[in-house]
């Protein structure tokens, strides 16, 4: 049996389609006209044996669930309005597992104020949680991937690295010694902090609904900072020059005392949902304005320069090439 | 380990949800208002373990993920216009696997005039097709399930029995003898129009689209005629009384043959992407006319009496109460 990375199934199915490349996964969202009204649409699958990590709350990852689409639509300054769920139960849960499921989801739904209008429940190997969320623009135009000019800033909406640094310390909490290696050090405090951004985190909506009109390009970040960057610098045909990664001297800590990289931490992990994007530096002081008013914790990360959608870490004068090594399936 | 039907499940989402009992079924389609606009959405799963019969090529399964919700628009008299597609591929798909269920889809799309604006693909344990597809409406309010009233025909778009006796040729078409039963019997006519009706069904959307207007209450068939009629005849608060099942000869001669029961076949099976619409016998000859012209061979199956939302078969005087026993997942 041969298998097949994710782009070479994208290819197909654009090909079947009728679809130029890159058609099929080129933006956070898509948009449509019905009866010359613009709506935007995402939807997002979270898939058991791939997404939910071992030792994940269903809770925590049905809440997850709907944080993801949001985030698309933080990303581009929309407004999530309307949900439709379709669930995959696998024929053994129990109710207490479909209510921890249907809680996370309400939980999350509540949050970013999404109005569930219905859906359906399958039967399934394992648990799938579709979600299509529907909603509006709140600027005439939506910030594109492809959008970031020469001279630009590039900005981030939080610091990154704790989500992967959680996702190590939930992953190796026990269990077959050999298989997950040993057991990852790290104070109390750190361990809370890390454990939350990755089981419980947060889409930064009204940051991006009130801020989109300033990005000159966009997207959101849970596919891992690297490939962020990557998608925006290739398709906005620039070079991505990262002066100051957005990381905390926590995460280098527990980085050093558990030996691992923390570029890995912070690049080359996902699940962090920030808004990757850049804009002109004349705006940012109203930039910088809403982030306070939206208690969003702004990094300014570097600058785009003229070249050929490649990124770039450049620290102490030493450069080097920040690959696309993020999230992607059947890889 | 406790098992849950699908209704248990379905309640544990409504309340979680907030919302109040049946809503999260009760109807073909969901309708949405972006900027004072309505819009209309549904969405479908087709999930390989419990909805891919065995020996179902790929690209007739994924077609179906196309036609189930473009039926129900059909039902509604609403026009599909964009669709967004999730799949999860396992990993061991080949590329000719792959290539089928895209085609399936394209062949889909094409025939009812839906453009797939986007989507994802994921890895998964099994495949899973969701399709969740918008549009707009043809009239001004559509026809709801419950809105039957006393002394309306019951009218279906298309005969019933040829899916499930195709389904039962498909199934027993060798293999393990202890475990599928005999062969059937069927003349290679008959056995073609079966599987052909179970393979590649077609929606009735021109139909629904032009004659919407005159339903008092319609609703897709495909999870059984039983079901349908049950559905109807609790939500309208009346008695469905069918006195002429919409079944034809070759189907009665192969329940015969195959010591079959015929109104298993007709009644309890699904998988018919027909219409069931009742209609005030004024408007009859509009709605011949439209049938006529949309090449729909219309049924006039009973009519509707005061009652308690039940569904009577009388034929010769002999009346009997016809269960609601079509399709239902995790029963």
């Amino acid at each position: 049996m041969r298998k097949l990375d994710e782009n070479t199934i994208i290819e197909i199915f654009q090909k079947k389609l009728g679809y130029k490349k890159g058609h099929f996964v080129s933006e956070d969202v898509e948009q449509f006209r019905i009866a010359k009204k613009d709506c935007i649409v995402k939807v997002d699958t979270l898939v058991e044996s791939t997404d939910i990590p071992k030792n994940t709350p269903l809770l925590f990852a049905a809440k997850k669930s709907i944080v993801g689409p949001v985030s698309d639509f933080a990303a581009k300054g929309a407004t999530p309005q309307y949900g439709i769920l379709s669930v995959n139960i696998p024929r053994e849960f129990t109710r207490k597992q479909v209510e921890d499921v249907a809680t996370g989801i309400s939980v999350g739904v509540k949050e970013y104020g999404v109005k569930i209008l219905g859906g359906d429940t399958n039967e399934g190997k394992e648990l799938v949680i579709n979600v299509c969320i529907f909603g509006s623009k709140d600027n005439n135009k939506i910030p594109q991937r492809s959008g970031a000019k020469q001279s630009d800033s590039i900005f981030v909406t939080g610091p990154f690295g704790y989500a992967t640094s959680g996702l190590e310390i939930i992953m190796k909490r026990g269990g077959d010694e050999d298989k997950v290696g040993k057991k990852r050090k790290a104070s109390a405090k750190f361990s809370k902090i890390a454990k939350m951004s990755i089981l419980e985190p947060h889409a930064k909506l009204w940051f991006g609904r009130r801020c989109a009109r300033y990005f000159t390009s966009s997207m959101d970040s849970s596919d891992g900072l690297s490939t962020t960057l990557n998608e925006m610098a290739r398709q906005s045909k620039c070079k991505f020059v990262i002066k100051n990664p957005p990381v905390n001297q926590d995460v280098l800590d527990f980085a050093k005392v558990n030996n691992l990289d923390w570029k890995n931490l912070v690049f080359h992990g996902g699940e962090e949902y920030e808004i990757v994007f850049t804009a002109k530096q004349k705006d940012l002081p109203l930039i910088e304005k809403i982030a306070r008013s939206s208690q969003v914790k702004l990094f300014e990360i570097g600058h785009v320069e003229k070249g050929r959608g490649e990124v770039i870490l450049e620290i102490n004068g030493k450069k080097e090439v920040i690959p696309d090594k993020g999230w992607h399936h059947l890889k």
